[in-house]
């Protein structure tokens, strides 16, 4: 593989000049971030099916998957024609396209709790759509939410507050996910001004173990939602359509009034969504919300034919059998090393953690370890299987985690936590192995 | 022109099925908002130029231009070439392209207050950051609004606050645009917890009368954030590049901290930035802001090229002469029919009021009639002049317009006002003619 690290330096250095060095997410996470592991990519100019190219030539079999967007795989044909239909006809006007009521129609017919759509951007924007709505249906205030659950970056859920206000947060509290006795704790103490119960559609929060809702936590959202009058609404942003072909609360039997859908829906173009069934159409027709890009009509022709290839094909049965492969070739290559992993969560969006390893530095260490060999991982949050992998692909990651197991288990003495994550997991950290 | 009415109906049917009959802005604004003239465009399957056509097969020369996006007009050749050759390469993936670097470049190369920029997807998301970060820059808690000023539909700026709970907005307060007194006294009032100076680039609120910032105004604006040590904050998103090829406030010499920009940026692709200076870089190195899709990379290439088009052609000379053609020639075919008009604001950017109209019903009437014509206009914001229009566009305007204020001039005695008008009048009208 020709490759050329200057490049890559090169605009990392002009980056430096243009853009403050904050810790900027996915724009540029890899410039400034430094709880990314060091020496890995910083920019891209090639994408395709599963994989990622670099400014400086390097090829990654890419487990990110622009953080969850890349469902079927970059460039899918079948999305790529129908977005290019859309284009040659009107993208952004002074109004909607046919296209906006095709796909409401479509989504209300593929998620059994959904009557109705609105759509948006980003995730914090669909959060914040429902958040709203749930005030403006029940007139109540309180919104409770899972600690350490993200879900994204406006005022009132962020999890870095530095220039937020206290009073923009006011009337949030907190429960533990899966924990019925704390979720019925902080009902209790809302009293009879409970607006919203918040739920990820499972616990994939960061440097943390991953959990499927229980049955039994699941159904008593809904008990108490229904009590309440609060409205359940389950944030399916990351997990939509990776585990269902449904809200993925329905694999728990249990249906929210509003549900949160961005990530997948597009497969990477830009587009977010609430749906909510009648009981929250009230709220929704009170709430005001407006954009200039929202009525985008490209992104919707690309969400409608994501829809058809999520009913017409076996993507979903295909990353689950690859994600098993990768689990358990993953767990017996750390063992032959001396390593005992972690993994959690589905096998198609699984977090691999080390155990015993409070500060994170195999963590760390593991990630650089595969990102030199090609494979795109990340340290501390769920990584993804997307439909354009191939069993080849698992086993080429294989292959490269045998090698990196294999630099692991040779410097293990000498491997030193990060530093900022050592920092970071003073503050946030919150691993339950 | 073959039309088909039965298409919109029908669509508008299958949309209340599937969306909440909320005022969704932009979005489908046409659907639920009675504030439109009734009669009017619902749906767009095609965008060219200047021009759009409805799914009636109506054909209209769009003076909204997308609320603001379509600077250069509807699939300007260069601006779709390059973001096709971006395209080909990839867009929403796991980190930046090059194309980030070269589009904060070029920004901070165009607009001269700016050093740094950080980039997101609406309106919203860039005064929100803005915010952010001079909450984060200065510890300090106040914003200050011009009253009726529009800065997005944000807890803490929308305008319409239902589901909205009054400790999002906490902290701010107004003073009056140009107002020199009104400002003086919300800064003194302030004390020394003064973050942040909100202006739009020009005054530019729904039903009211356009008018550009005084320089003796903005000068103290930059005065007085000098001395407390608040950030001045331009909201350029509507206006920018449609007044200048540097932010708005250039033209009454005074440069901002940060600037917010939208809109035209990327001539319909879904992007804004906050651009910043460095008297501002701290406050962006300690505020915190992430979202999927912000690092997309097929805007930031149409944005480039806009950049681009707009440093070397006359686009805005060729806006500004015919925004004074249109001007010139509405104000006389008005008084030929015994009406008097009150145009405000930039010639390219115009508001176009009837004079002794308080409940606007010749406003509305006369947007309904011009739509009637295949002409789109706004019954009470500001429309706008894009490149793509020409000599005959107008003239075919002004055209549409005799017939218009023909028509009114003989339906004078029994035009209603809008009901929803005259409700909404009551409440947020602030007419200054």
């Amino acid at each position: 593989m020709q490759t050329n690290p200057s490049a890559s330096r090169a605009l990392l250095k002009r980056a430096a000049r243009v853009f403050p060095p904050c810790v900027y997410g996915t724009i540029y996470g890899r410039i400034a971030n430094p709880t990314m592991p060091p020496g890995g990519p910083q920019f891209f100019n090639r994408a395709n099916g599963a994989r990622l190219w670099d400014v400086d030539g390097r090829e990654y079999i890419d487990f990110l998957c622009a953080y969850g967007p890349n469902l079927l795989g970059y460039g899918h044909p079948r999305v790529e024609a129908a977005a290019e239909r859309q284009r040659a006809l009107c993208d952004t006007t002074t109004g909607p396209a046919p296209v906006m009521v095709e796909l409401a129609e479509k989504l209300t017919e593929t998620i059994s709790h959904a009557d109705w759509v609105m759509f948006a951007k980003n995730g914090s924007d669909a959060t914040g759509i429902a958040l709203l709505i749930a005030r403006a249906h029940t007139g109540k205030r309180r919104v409770l939410v899972a600690s350490g659950a993200y879900h994204g970056t406006a005022p009132w859920c962020t999890p870095f507050t530095i220039g937020v206000l206290p009073e923009e947060r006011a009337h949030r509290a907190e429960y533990t996910y899966n924990d019925v006795a704390s979720l019925e704790s902080a009902v209790a103490d809302a009293g009879d001004d409970l607006a919203a119960l918040f739920v990820n559609a499972f616990k994939h929060d960061r440097c943390s173990n991953q959990e499927m809702p229980s049955p039994e936590f699941a159904r008593r959202c809904r008990e108490l939602c229904d009590r309440t009058g609060a409205l359940l609404i389950v944030d399916d942003i990351r997990a939509g359509f990776r585990l269902a072909r449904d809200c993925t609360w329905s694999l728990v039997g249990v249906q929210p009034d509003l549900s949160c859908w961005s990530k997948a829906i597009a497969n990477g173009y830009p587009l977010s969504a609430v749906l909510g069934s009648n009981s929250a159409r009230t709220g929704a027709s009170r709430a005001f919300i407006a954009a200039t890009y929202w009525a985008q009509a490209v992104p919707m022709a690309a969400a409608i034919a994501v829809l058809d290839v999520i009913k017409e094909t076996n993507y979903l049965e295909h990353t689950v059998a690859l994600g098993h492969l990768l689990r358990k070739g993953l767990d017996q290559r750390a063992l032959a090393y001396g390593f005992e992993l972690h993994q959690t969560g589905p096998v198609q969006m699984p977090t691999i953690l080390f155990k015993d390893d409070p500060d994170m530095r195999f963590d760390m260490a593991f990630t650089a370890a595969m990102m030199r060999r090609g494979i795109f991982f990340h340290a501390f949050q769920n990584i993804f299987i997307c439909a354009a992998m191939t069993k080849d692909d698992i086993a080429q990651t294989l292959h490269a985690a045998d090698g990196a197991f294999a630099e692991l288990a040779e410097q293990r003495a000498t491997i030193q936590p990060h530093p900022l994550v050592a920092y970071r997991s003073a503050r946030v950290l919150q691993r339950t192995t």
